[in-house]
């Protein structure tokens, strides 16, 4: 079976250039089929305040009204995705970026609107691993941004980390998949305020303690749950760490099954 | 020898949503390969107005200083290509957005910087036919924008009219080529102000005569230099019509060799 690593970028992560270019220069170097996929949130809403459109977050999910779609759709897939995939084409690498909606790659349905209304916010119903797979045969590197699109051809703002969850559950019938979810911090920390206190090895079964424990929490709770269901999935591990620590298990959080 | 076809479409046609899904079932009507090329000049300055960013144009083309360029990136390659790229999906049109970084299939230099300064700008060096060709031998339609990348990974902004012809003489070697210029005209008129005055047939030496009788100037002075620069290098003939009458020889200007 061929080994396929899926990476995901915090937007955090790809605000300070050098940090970006050293962090492409590594996912350039690493060997084998491979997939980035990025965030973008915090230019989003430096953009949306530019415009005067307000920024509503609820549990770290955008409420994306019109405007805001367009903004996102701008910021993710305009500007953030073609700087990425310009910037690994110039290293060598033939990255090609692309939404859901190019080559019908991800569809979505749009969320519904009880118990809280996201608006324009889209969860993943199907990945066409077949499309996904042409292209990466065919020697192009996917570089996904958080824009996908429903069956009617509406514009639908996702989280990118299910995304990359969602990535990976799919091309695991055919691949050996590694999901790399690289955020601002070292990996999971034991104590939230010492990045040195990395947990470097957890199991599927753990980790429910630790979110018993609080070391676990807040915005961790969402991509654990995008691991979990990963890794249920069949996927065969996820590594949780930073820019720099995310290249080698032994620097920042392995959770395997 | 395989047929394609190349329809580069302008930002006025795309501005009005009605035409814009009628032209896109159109485009999806036309039997063989197909490639799609768009503008989107106005929304751009529009955003540019929203931002309190300055708009110049010279000769028709965008000054492009630092911030203009992440603004045409962001509404080209963004907004535009996405709702287009989602529209076509909608209706079968297995649609892939593509900047000319996007697997490198464009690339360009900055434009120098004498006799005028037009910043960001890029000129098209070179098409990948064989990027492209791998894309659409496997199924997908590509939908271009107009911006395009360096050696170095620097995103230029370019000509969109120009790259419907590049794209045209590039491919030529490996197909016969019909190249497809939508604007908000019917076609070259014979009167300027006479929408049924369509010139149907023209051949490449008349075109000299036209210009000097002033039926060709101003904003079709550069387009039918694209026009005749496309069919001096081998592509079978150029089309240049409304979004109606784009379709049928018979309703819209035809230039041929």
């Amino acid at each position: 079976m061929d080994k396929i690593t899926i990476v995901k970028v915090g937007g955090n992560v790809l605000q300070n250039k050098k940090v970006t270019a050293q962090f492409l220069k590594d996912f350039a170097s690493m060997d084998g089929l491979k997939i980035l996929v990025h965030g973008g949130g915090n230019e989003a809403t430096e953009l949306s305040r530019k415009l005067g459109i307000e920024t509503q977050m609820i549990d770290g999910l955008r409420v994306t009204c019109s405007d805001q779609l367009d903004v996102t759709t701008m910021v993710y897939a305009g500007l953030i995705n073609k700087q990425i995939v310009a910037q690994l084409q110039a290293i060598e690498v033939n990255a090609i970026g692309l939404t859901g909606a190019d080559g019908g790659t991800i569809q979505s349905t749009k969320r519904a609107s009880q118990p809280i209304d996201y608006g324009w916010v889209g969860d993943v119903t199907s990945v066409n691993a077949d499309r996904i797979i042409c292209l990466i045969s065919a020697g192009f590197v996917p570089v996904f941004n958080a824009i996908t699109v429903d069956e009617k051809g509406q514009l639908l703002n996702t989280n990118a980390d299910t995304i990359a969850a969602e990535l990976a559950k799919a091309l695991s019938a055919k691949f050996e998949v590694s999901l790399l979810y690289c955020f601002e911090k070292n990996g999971l920390l034991q104590s939230m305020n010492d990045d040195d206190s990395v947990i470097s090895q957890i199991h599927l079964e753990a980790i429910s303690t630790l979110v018993d424990n609080g070391v676990i929490s807040d915005g961790m709770l969402p991509k654990t749950k995008n691991c979990v269901e990963a890794l249920e999935a069949n996927v065969s591990h996820v590594r949780i760490g930073g820019p720099t620590t995310i290249w080698s298990p032994e620097n920042c959080t392995t959770i395997k099954k």
